[in-house]
């Protein structure tokens, strides 16, 4: 895989040790996401709404209703900045100003384009496959109505900046501060509960599959 | 307290109904969060970071390094767009087309104001109560220095948008979909792992309260 490419949006000016131009890291914050932030401009403010993504291949993904004007806009060729973010966990320094966040980031920037209605069943179905992995096939096929009522837009993966600071220090030898104050990290992560069934479901039908897998994945077992 | 406004920027164009106006609403979603999203215009394309937040009365604070190009164009007035999302869970219907996520979010819309010098100190002592409570009494206080070095931003919590979904059913009656598949909600939620202690601290030293408080709030736990 070819690295990511340093240009002036995607260079990182903030803290440039923790830029990592590997297309895998990228990938993996995306993977890893369920959800990201999807800012345009509109009448010159900045406007950003959250955003279910998926990737497939060299492109993440992201659906919405043809009637949203924001989704309107991005599908008009209105540039938009995707930012993903995974929360690792709270850094305790021993100072304030040292103290901060583990986290992974990438920021992708590019101008969406509109997935063809030929190819927009086998997007939907990549991106389900993201969010919800084994879901399609549990459920029936999507309609034409359905179909028609979604926009689906792909955002190459192309003028993208990952920030990754999980394997950092806590702190720095020789830096000074009193090492009789405790310092060190509280790590985060997402989780999921027990399946809640809803109460329209036929009695006794099991938890699917998929949602089993998910929880397992979730909360950090394997498949 | 007064109901958040329903301007231009605010009034919600998808899915309205999930729109709520209560402004303890707001302050619950800034309140549950520790990380946003924060969005400029910069050369006519929007740039939108990760940074964490705190609350303090009607404002929400960010900070920054005074070197940040991105902080300082927005002490320099650029208007910005904040966007605050919990993750509740995975809904999983009968169809891919009426899956979706669980979720709460906040937008907020404004131009951010650089807190004064002498203010400083005392803001950056909210925004680390927020994101780590009680750790600014276990550290040493901040230098001059550090103060001089950090910008911090104060954004009314004035226009701005709330949409949740958290109280909506997964279905609805009526709808001709097979009850005989099973339909339901995988919630999902952050908790907080074991702390890491960093090498660098002397043997013995307890992990603190302040850790050990967030370890459980974040694990569901109760103070």
């Amino acid at each position: 895989m070819t690295d990511l490419p340093l240009t002036p949006l995607t260079r990182v000016r903030r803290l440039p040790h923790y830029q990592v131009t590997d297309r895998a890291a990228l990938y993996e914050v995306v993977d890893g996401a369920l959800a990201a932030t999807l800012a345009i401009v509109r009448d010159g403010r900045p406007v950003a709404l959250p955003v279910g993504i998926g990737r497939d291949g060299d492109d993440v993904l992201v659906h919405g209703s043809t009637g949203s004007d924001f989704f309107r806009r991005i599908a008009a060729g209105a540039p938009v900045c995707l930012t993903v973010t995974q929360l690792l966990g709270l850094k305790y320094a021993r100072s304030l100003f040292d103290s901060s966040m583990r986290y992974r980031c990438a920021v992708v920037h590019g101008v969406a384009s509109v997935v063809p209605a030929e190819d927009k069943e086998r997007a939907l179905l990549a991106l389900s496959e993201h969010l919800m992995p084994g879901r399609a096939a549990e459920v029936r096929p999507m309609t034409g109505r359905e179909l028609a009522a979604t926009l689906v837009l792909r955002l190459p993966l192309a003028e993208a900046s990952v920030k990754d600071n999980a394997a950092s220090a806590v702190e720095e030898d020789g830096d000074g501060e009193d090492r009789t104050v405790w310092a060190g990290e509280l790590p985060l992560r997402v989780v999921a509960g027990e399946p809640v069934t809803s109460p329209q479901t036929v009695g006794g039908t099991p938890v699917p599959a998929s949602v089993r897998r998910s929880q397992l994945v979730a909360s950090g077992g394997t498949v």
